[in-house]
């Protein structure tokens, strides 16, 4: 491994770890075993490697989505298809959707974090759309709010990244059934 | 307000605006307007004051949802008791709520969290509970995994603290009616 991904490595276990904002370059360094000063050979700095972490997970996201809705398939495989899409970014990228769903970077003031808030930004208007079309071609119950359906479906999803440990939990595909299920068929005892 | 108020009240703000790990006790002094030093009188530390605002509302949820698994209902309105009780969480509270499913404070090795988690344990093992209980009673289906059932409607719940503006969005008692049919009935288009 190049020592830019080495660093580019070791700092996305520091950061799942200790959490964003409590993880300095030093921390970095040492994990990676060189001098702080040695990073800015390849960084200008915490938030330009935490950004090569995290934008590219999210944007493989956005693009999934956009994929699958352009997808020529009924509503209900769209959704498992979205559902999968994003439960499957945990795998084998656990730690970079943990640290892109960390909230930490939510809060700073840097420009740089434009591009990302605005890509999840897309990606949520995109799963809206998932659901107004398919409430629009009857695949789904037009009684619900669509931003409110894809927001609870998000979440679900997104909090994966709080519980879910590769190690210790189902496997990725039996949660894309289950929360598939839940959210098109629903609790209800079948008929 | 008492002071002793006051500081929890200027604290829960800057811990929602700027997140836990970044909020010094000097911030929430210069909120108050008093010194640094005035808050020890009242409290030992930063985490102190933080678990004073948060441990309530985690613990009221827990009894919530222990009196909603008691009560003589059926398991379907036991689901819709409890994602009432969860998403009504956020009004008034929502700061405190939003500060509390923060997970800065799952990094911290301080051993005074440790109640504050064994609360939210508790609380995930109670909606557990909930979903076996219908299950086993026929008030749902049985084919899904009831802890994966229970964390994705926890995970939805959760994530309004990401989204959810309580000037901005639909109300509470929508949001809980939208969450409840569609974990209870689906999206599926209704018979």
């Amino acid at each position: 491994m190049g020592r830019r991904s080495e660093i580019l490595q070791r700092a996305t276990e520091v950061f799942e770890r200790k959490g964003v904002t409590q993880t300095s370059l030093e921390d970095i360094a040492r994990e990676v075993g060189i001098k702080r000063e040695a990073i800015y050979y390849y960084f200008k700095g915490r938030h330009d490697i935490l950004l090569e972490i995290i934008v590219p997970s999210s944007r493989e996201l956005l693009t999934g989505i956009e994929d699958i809705l352009k997808s020529n398939v009924p509503g209900n495989e769209k959704l498992m298809n979205a559902i999968r899409s994003h439960v499957n970014a945990y795998n084998p990228r656990y730690l970079e959707m943990s640290v892109a769903l960390r909230e930490d970077h939510l809060f700073s003031d840097d420009k740089k974090f434009e591009e990302l808030r605005d890509i999840w930004q897309r990606y949520g208007d995109m799963w809206c759309k998932l659901v107004e079309d398919g409430q629009a071609t009857g695949a789904f119950r037009a009684d619900l709010d669509a931003k409110l359906v894809s927001y609870a479906i998000l979440g679900m999803c997104n909090w994966l990244s709080r519980w879910f440990d590769p190690e210790k939990h189902q496997s990725l595909e039996e949660i894309t059934d289950t929360y598939f299920k839940l959210t098109f068929e629903g609790m209800q005892p079948r008929a």
